[in-house]
């Protein structure tokens, strides 16, 4: 299993190797790899590590194992739902399948190489669904990074723009650098120079004066859980954007596969938000650039209200509010 | 001459000494001095040094050099209107002066340390006003340094926050970082640290999902330019932050010297934007953290525009809506 080390990017592009399952837990907490999708994809593949490590007798041995697997890969980070979602696919292809150890092991590996599959497929889906809200000439404005380094290729909220370029359209895109770890500026402004997609970064609280002036057509973002009202958590600092989008009259959407729905959360507030180290504020390139001993909040994502969302874009279609209605009917 | 040499802190207290009026228009140039009224009392003091470097035979030949020099000031940094107004200031104050040469220079020094002495008693006055609108137990955002670095002493906004300190208040201060120079986190923490007044480090992105958990009761920021509608010029994120306060309902403060109201803009549109440097974004410490060859929107300042202010704090008063009439009033 190889990984990209999205940690080095964009000033080296490296290659980690992985037989591990744990080191592949690692990573995820690590943000090795890192995006709603991709999270999910290669979870499923470290399941499929974890279970040929068992070298359990039995299907019971093998499962019983795999229960606590499934719990370490699912607790590496709380708020993407893919995750979960993920780990539950490849646990429950193997509860269903039947025959000896080597067989059920055989079935999580189809399983996890056809969530690769899906992904690029649905991400293909939802792209040529959110290409038609862009019109051509737009300027997009993207937060954090939701394109192919968060997903197996193309990716969501990059794959709208990439779709819409396909079809001729000439698209501006704004990358805000999205601060503490700057995913925006490092991922998203470097996967979009390799395909020569024209790109700007600038700093989170620039968006707000670019929107004033008349430079920002719509905005385009990924999603980590989307509740089952629309409230949708995504990277610290989305939510600051689509108040921004609201203020200045702006569309704000959001594109993700709908596996990253999840119906079980009523709205936004039950979604876990995941608090990470603070020295992802405090330090740059592992040199401190803090007053040392001042505290510092460091909430890796944040809710924002499906109010402020114009749109959720995913490879079922572009779906419009009432987003309870019709998110629960999608779901069915 | 000495300044303490911001670009170094938090990491290091250092303090620069100039005899050279062109390194001290450097110093400003380069933010080894920055924030409005700092910027302005170190270009009085700079031009002093300008007057004796020139060896005028009598007050024509001193005036003529002097009017070279003050070009050269202002042009250091365009959006702070202190600058102009502090230049200006010690250039009428040689025009007024009679006598030998020598006595025109030592009346530009006095008026430079008398500008010095004006920025505390200012800040303290605009401090009282301002502390009446901090409640006891406050959680007060702020935004870049408006503190006793970005003055003589004292401060502007963190001005307002120290006086109701003084006065018994417990106020508690969250710093946006202010992203690219990261003023908020390595200067406003800093100097709130050594008095010990409780802040915490945000990245700027977070202040929205801050004000919605309620854990913003008001923000208070400086100023760079005020028009005589009321829109201010401020630090590059200045606008996000006031359209998230007023989407939540909380009061916004801008705190400045009236010095800083310049009348002949009659409003935002026409307040010079300075742009800088990419390399402040794509750099930390000198080290590249951008992918190479993207290319970057670096505005240091935006407008907000007077509808999103709440109150002007100033040293005549707090001023309120409608700023047109009352900044006039208060300007005659």
């Amino acid at each position: 299993m190889r990984l990209v080390d999205q940690t080095v990017l964009p000033q080296q592009l490296k290659f980690n190797h992985y037989s591990d399952w744990k080191k592949v837990v690692a990573a995820i907490k690590n943000m090795v790899v890192r995006g709603a999708p991709a999270i999910g994809c290669t979870a499923g593949l470290g399941m499929v590590l974890g279970a040929r490590s068992l070298h359990a007798a039995d299907k019971d041995e093998l499962l019983r194992g795999m229960e606590k697997i499934a719990t370490t890969f699912k607790d590496a980070r709380p708020t993407a739902v893919n995750l979960e979602w993920a780990v539950d696919r490849i646990l429950n292809v193997m509860k269903r399948a039947e025959g000896p150890v080597s067989a059920i092991q055989q079935a999580a590996l189809q399983e996890a190489l056809k969530m690769l599959d899906e992904d690029i497929a649905t991400n293909r889906e939802l792209g040529r669904h959110g290409s038609q809200l862009l019109s051509d000439g737009a300027k997009v404005l993207t937060h954090c990074n939701a394109g192919a380094l968060a997903c197996v290729a193309f990716g969501t909220a990059l794959g709208v723009i990439r779709a819409a370029i396909e079809e001729g359209k000439e698209i501006e895109v704004l990358a805000d650098e999205t601060r503490p770890r700057l995913q925006g500026m490092k991922l998203t402004a470097w996967e979009l120079q390799q395909d020569n997609i024209p790109v700007k970064i600038i700093a989170d609280n620039m968006a707000a004066t670019l929107m004033r002036q008349g430079k920002v057509d719509c905005i385009v973002v990924g999603a980590d859980r989307i509740a089952a009202n629309g409230d949708t958590a995504n990277k610290i600092g989305t939510y600051s954007v689509a108040v921004l989008a609201k203020h200045h009259g702006i569309p704000f959407y959001v594109a993700a596969p709908f596996s990253t729905v999840d119906m079980s959360k009523v709205d936004g507030t039950s979604i876990p938000i995941e608090e990470r180290e603070h020295s992802e504020l405090t330090h740059v390139s592992s040199r401190l650039i803090s007053p040392v001993g001042v505290p510092v909040l460091n909430y890796a994502f944040d809710v924002t209200p499906h109010e402020l969302i114009t749109a959720l874009i995913t490879e079922k279609g572009v779906i419009y509010p009432p987003f309870a209605e019709n998110l629960k009917e999608q779901a069915n």
